[in-house]
């Protein structure tokens, strides 16, 4: 395509006729985590950091619809032998539009079942939910995601527009306690799962659970939690599991201290597939 | 190299005594495209999108010489079978000095007539424009670009310093009416191309076009386009074409609709290679 | 984990409850490096650049202790034949927390003798104290750094948490001068290199040296380098040898001029393994 005059770099690329803006923002972690089953370290403990930092783009056309876009930088790493083993890269693009009529995002979207499930435990979480929520999403892919919200009501729906998949949710917020169903299906599989999820809170106490019901290849999964916050700090219990033959219960229980700022001291401990696990550290929010 | 007392980490590695600033811009795109010959992803039809941002830093002396540097964080998706395929990465390393006497910029810089051309139509580009304009670079690299604008003339030259490909690129400016004529010389090949290139604007209409004389085992390209600006809505017109074997005439009819803030809502139908190839989607600007 | 609510997009995951902050910051530099013994585009003379982002997420909790977590994004670029070979990407992930007990990190540290050595001359640098410094730190690798600052003293300590590697280091600023003496071990090998570095600044003229005793397959290194400020110019003398069998002493001479606003012209010429190595350009801070 023709640029403008000479278009001699690119460094001036952003236009500066809009009233669109850039904004970074991101996340944090360092810590200890421990399996009896061993690390990839080779160790049964080992150092973790993780940094997610993540860039915005956003704005307001004339007529009040609002736009985005935004991708990660991430780096999660777990202390390996000799060297650090890192993820990372620019990952999680999405570009979106929204207005009074719901948000549409296409890009590295979630299942709109993904928001089911209960707490993990630990700082950067030991794996206590895994197992039973890895049934919710049917195996599911997505690039477009469609969400809106009526009164009490949110309505999610998500698909792949190549491979098929899709995936809906429902949602009725009563104000202190909130109850949503879901179903995914995975096109190429068949396979689908539906899923009811609750979350109540009373005071200081939430509680939550949910049950998925898969069909085809897939087990049924379930699990609660119950979170007691105490000013600045919270103690977390969560117990998960499936039927899936030779499939053991997973539980824990975790502790986060607020120190402000932005940081949070969280630790947990609990038993994934009949290991022990445990993790502590901070959480950092900028 | 020492570093400075203790060097303990690179959390500090920017210096805070300079004036000089760092700054985010990006644009990204949703929307759909067409073609008749299929797309990756084995459809005829597939959701496209894309979000590039940019980092710049830029500063001033105290002589009153500016520098900069920036770098591209792009993701490009075309949707494709089972998942996503993307092109994506930090792209597009460039490093600047300017002043009165012009601009030096190296890295991944475009060669001098880079800028010729017509325009292309849709959100995203159909590419009536690519065959025509493929042969005005004469398939040169650069990483220094010069370029220096005196009253009404702009002179840009590029070259890489080790393939020692170049191009060369003079314009006047007449107002409503700027003429240019270029140079591009392929190192390896000995093949060359010469553009002219002229645009044009008389109230709301504004016509361009370009013809490229291509020397050794390149062809000739030309193409005109039209555009006409009736508020905030634009119709473009393009066709472009080449004299080599076999080569079918490029053309395409495209509109805009600005919605204000950064949004531009845009769409183009043609005809490339003789397939039927469109597109529609939003583009936006941060 | 279970997402707050929909968790539909991740547009949102950065909340804005924190007092933290995250910003850009940065360097870049352009110019001409030469070697006699010849540079990876086959010449003796290459185009160089460099761009070095970084990204940098900071806090501070109610009770005082600060906290952060920062990525580079760098490129740094020398013409090679055809195009350019780029080594690139984002790297150096390091997270911290700090108080008046010092500062612990996290990551891609250095190790803790790290800062010791001799300045480099030209504003890339010849690498007149590569050779000198490739002891210091006796191959040691580092996934935590700890360092604290007690009246006059700095005490610096990291380690590999896998490969144990270790390596410490104590400073004591007497003003004008300061001292530090450095102990570094690598744990597969069992070298290991103490180090004795020290520099003064008396008016315009600084010195510093340091002496590496390397045991195990490790020789000695040892260097020299005396700087001159006149104003906005410095005049750079450096001189860097090891004991090992067959390697020739390097040295060099170099300048800079300020440019103000972040800018910094530099030159330098040097003999590094009897080589003739030279190199001009500008150094950018953003």
């Amino acid at each position: 395509m023709k640029k403008l005059l000479i278009a001699s770099t690119a460094l001036v690329a952003s236009a500066g006729f809009a009233a669109a803006d850039v904004t970074l923002g991101g996340s944090a972690n360092m810590g200890v985590k421990y399996s009896s089953a061993g690390l990839p370290s080779g160790n049964n403990t080992a150092l973790h950091y993780e940094i997610d930092f993540d860039i915005k783009g956003s704005g307001t056309t004339d007529g009040g619809l609002t736009f985005g876009a935004s991708v990660d930088i991430d780096q999660q790493i777990t202390a390996a032998s000799g060297n650090e083993t890192a993820a990372q890269g620019i990952t999680d693009p999405e570009v979106f539009i929204s207005s009074e009529f719901g948000t549409l995002t296409v890009g590295s979207v979630d299942p709109a079942t993904d928001g089911f499930g209960i707490a993990d435990v630990g700082f950067d979480g030991v794996g206590v939910d895994d197992d039973a929520e890895s049934i919710k999403n049917a195996n599911t892919t997505a690039n477009v995601h469609y969400t809106v919200t009526f009164d009490a009501f949110t309505l999610a729906a998500a698909m792949h527009t190549v491979s098929n998949d899709y995936s809906a949710m429902l949602k009725y917020d009563f104000g202190d306690f909130d109850a949503a169903i879901g179903y995914a299906r995975d096109n190429s599989t068949g396979d689908s799962a539906a899923t009811l999820d609750v979350n109540s809170t009373f005071g200081d106490i939430s509680v939550g659970g949910f049950y998925t019901d898969g069909t085809g290849t897939l087990a049924n999964g379930y699990g609660v939690d119950f979170t007691y916050t105490m000013g600045a700090t919270k103690i977390i219990v969560a117990y998960g599991d499936t039927d899936a033959a030779g499939d053991d219960a997973d539980y824990g229980i975790g502790a986060e201290y607020n120190l402000g700022g932005g940081a949070v001291l969280a630790g947990g401990v609990g038993s994934v597939d009949s290991n022990t696990v445990a993790d502590f550290g901070i959480n950092l929010t900028f």
